[in-house]
């Protein structure tokens, strides 16, 4: 039997070239239950009357992406990242999110130590605004590949760490399969991140092999090595009811029909996670 | 002042358009102590003699790159895996190569601790044969971007965990910056490493970025966000006294010419590691 699609979400930047209206349009028309917004969707737009939008088409508005990139060897450079955030948080509120998923950055020039200092920095200095918005932060934490200039996160146990020593109620982890698959801690600090309440996004998708580009070759769920279901049943268990967001970077996806893309979308997410 | 070159191998992948024998004459010429022979470098070639050819130009025959790749979801081809190995331990015999680095393969069809029995598994019915041939196996962690098909083997503490249980004075672990470095725990479990004398093989290079090929776009020391003298210093304190490995696999660096490639070597080895 299908599962239903009230738990899916999509990410606009999934379906990168329609705009945010289409894909509103195309997700509800499917029966998606949830969309996730990438910032830059909402460019040119009134970001209020966009959230509008979306729950007048009944989408649950799950997250706005994405905040983060604290660190930099340049003082300035950081206040201007924090003045980002900032950004993104009102945007978030304006929109309707509860919450901004954070890639946290990472500065090469530097340890790895000392970008995860500044992220912490940094994420300490939204909080204040985020209270008053009522907007939480999710760490995601990134593929090791990513450690040279995305995120100095590159682990679940380092992302619970982090949630753990800002200890706010509106600091937790938003776990993506794709970075974290490998990590063979996995299982174990899914159930610590939920014991401590800070499992508060999950993405999915899939790892192909061979990856063509270290960015943009994602996979749908059942193209590639990761076990979906095992993960998410793990999240499951470990207390998560929140939606199953769909988050694919793919060239080959964004060259074909948006409409059938989608339908591949919502078939690899009913019989293959 | 400069280092003397005693403790540089250079691997023969990393000056790949030269025949061994250029490569043999070159890294003599340069004062470069020792070598790193992959097999593909002996094709068509009798090892015996070509390892005494490395020795006669006073080099040091450091390792046979690579054995591994022992997981399949295929029985059989688990058997053929098994054979090439024991090629592998033959041809380093025969060069006169003191131990084989393994490059542990991966099943993308199977979960990553099934791949990880079958990769213990795989050790443990060589180890007859490496104790006949007085050949050590060295375990090398890979980057987790290599987890779908190349190694289930991708952290310190994995390599750590697989050597100790296997627990031979045969099998041990060959730690190389480009894998390791993004790493979390990665300077503890070096001390654990060496205080179990497992630490057999350090290899170096640099993390580019952005990555412009996931397999052929490696650095030079210094070119990249990899803190090499750190990690050396680390290994230092594990005790491992043996060669700095040179292992670059580079579109980039095997177009140009090899000598002034070998020479940027040099220079990057004095300065950067």
């Amino acid at each position: 039997m299908d599962k239903n699609l009230n738990k899916l979400c999509v990410h606009t930047i999934t379906t990168k070239p329609w705009e945010i209206e289409e894909s509103s349009e195309a997700f509800s028309a499917a029966g998606v239950g949830g969309i996730t917004v990438w910032r830059q969707a909402l460019e040119g737009r009134n970001a209020v009357h966009t959230g509008e939008r979306l729950r007048k088409d009944g989408l649950e508005v799950v997250a706005l992406c994405r905040g983060g990139f604290f660190p930099s060897s340049s003082e300035k450079q950081r206040q201007l990242n924090i003045e980002d955030n900032l950004l993104a948080l009102e945007e978030a509120a304006a929109i309707g999110a509860p919450l901004v998923v954070l890639v946290c950055g990472a500065e090469p020039t530097q340890p790895l130590a000392q970008s995860r200092d500044q992220i912490r920095a940094g994420i300490e200095t939204l909080l204040p605004r985020a209270e008053d918005l009522n907007v939480k932060l999710a760490i995601e934490p990134l593929h090791p590949m990513y450690a040279d200039t995305r995120s100095a996160i590159n682990t679940m146990a380092q992302a619970n760490d982090m949630a753990e020593a800002i200890d706010s109620a509106l600091v937790g982890v938003a776990v993506d399969v794709y970075h974290l698959w490998w990590d063979p801690d996995l299982e174990k600090e899914l159930y610590r991140c939920g014991k401590n309440n800070n499992l508060l996004a999950f993405h999915i998708c899939d790892w192909k092999f061979p990856v063509e580009d270290i960015l943009n070759d994602r996979g749908l769920m059942g193209e590639g090595c990761i076990n979906v279901p095992e993960i998410r049943s793990w999240v499951e268990k470990a207390g998560f009811d929140g939606f199953n967001e769909v988050e694919i970077f793919s060239d080959r996806y964004w060259s074909m029909d948006q409409k059938d893309f989608l339908d591949k979308i919502i078939h690899a997410y009913q019989h293959h996670s």
